[in-house]
């Protein structure tokens, strides 16, 4: 089954708010429950989780748990997905930190660095790779999303590095917008932007 | 002057790059260089620069250092904003360093943390308060922008809390959705929504 992007992001996050209601004991959701908990409307709800092929019950709506699983079905590998970070700075270590152990399919398996002072060591239960391993780990560690956090001007040389190594997704957080081949999936992720943004809107409110 | 939001996006993306570009010493820049760096098309780079206003010469392309100056007129406001982080763990640290300097008109000045333990201290030069404190800081210090890094289920009440306390434009790095009012812009940036829709993309490249 092949879902616009949209409706990825927004079964990723359905999946994220219904185990947080699961936690909390609720068995049963409706339609317009999820919908206030993402701010989008029933309506969308609903034909997202249609299209999924998924129904509720009148009476009692979906069943949450099942609605979990049936997202895990769509968007997760049946196997985890193993995912290596470039770059061990400020941004990696909180990158890493943030998303480590988030999704049991996406496994945070090793990072890689160019400074001889940072490999060869540990960092969150991870090893620290020089980056010219990485071919090698990408294959023997069957890695296959790359997550970039090194400096811009870096930012090029690391994703065609990756690219030459067999990787199979990026998610960018450097502010180089990339360019890599078709085979190669790509999430640009610029956070300056995503701030100078907020920071243009809101000088229209003072 | 109202720029659709992707035109935003790229004025920022362009200042940045040309920064780089000036910073090694080169002076005028074609279009057709500027839609290479941001792998977008020469004529897309025209529009916008047409669009604000900018026309470069046939032979030289356009002057660098009055592009960068002009999208700042742009898109920066004239006196820096100020700009707090709700929440000193992981990841509010790691975008305050991220963040740090990195504008010249967008300052941290002030980070919030519940936890007394953190509070009273100071962080990457910044005082890190409690966030009882928020509303009356907001005013003393001039803050218009919040930068929201608490858990998934604090981020709403810390929403709210912003709001409350008269902030005007909030950028929302915890995986909730806000549903906050009209007057105050946010802007959404889930990490892990999108290193989910990698991992997507990628298990169809297997």
């Amino acid at each position: 089954m092949h879902l616009p992007d949209k409706t990825i992001e927004r079964l990723s996050q359905y999946r994220r708010n219904l185990l947080i209601t699961l936690a909390r004991g609720k068995e049963f959701i409706f339609s317009h429950e999820i919908a206030e908990l993402l701010n989008i409307t029933p309506v969308q709800v609903r034909r997202d989780i249609m299209l999924i092929g998924y129904n509720g019950t009148l009476r009692k709506g979906y069943d949450i748990k099942e609605l979990i699983d049936l997202i895990g079905n769509i968007i997760d590998t049946e196997d985890a997905q193993n995912v290596c970070v470039m770059g061990l700075g400020n941004l990696g270590k909180a990158i890493i930190k943030y998303f480590i152990d988030k999704r049991p399919k996406l496994k945070m398996v090793a990072c890689f660095d160019t400074n001889k002072e940072k490999t060869g060591q540990q960092y969150a239960g991870m090893p620290v790779l020089h980056a010219d391993e990485l071919e090698a780990r990408i294959k023997s560690m069957n890695i296959s999303i790359g997550i970039i956090t090194v400096p811009f001007d870096r930012a090029n040389e690391t994703a065609n590095h990756l690219v030459n190594s067999g990787i199979k997704g990026i998610l960018n957080f450097s502010s180089k917008p990339l360019s890599i081949p078709n085979h190669v999936y790509l999430e640009e992720y610029d956070m300056i932007t995503s701030l100078e943004k907020v920071a243009y809107h809101t000088k229209d409110k003072e």
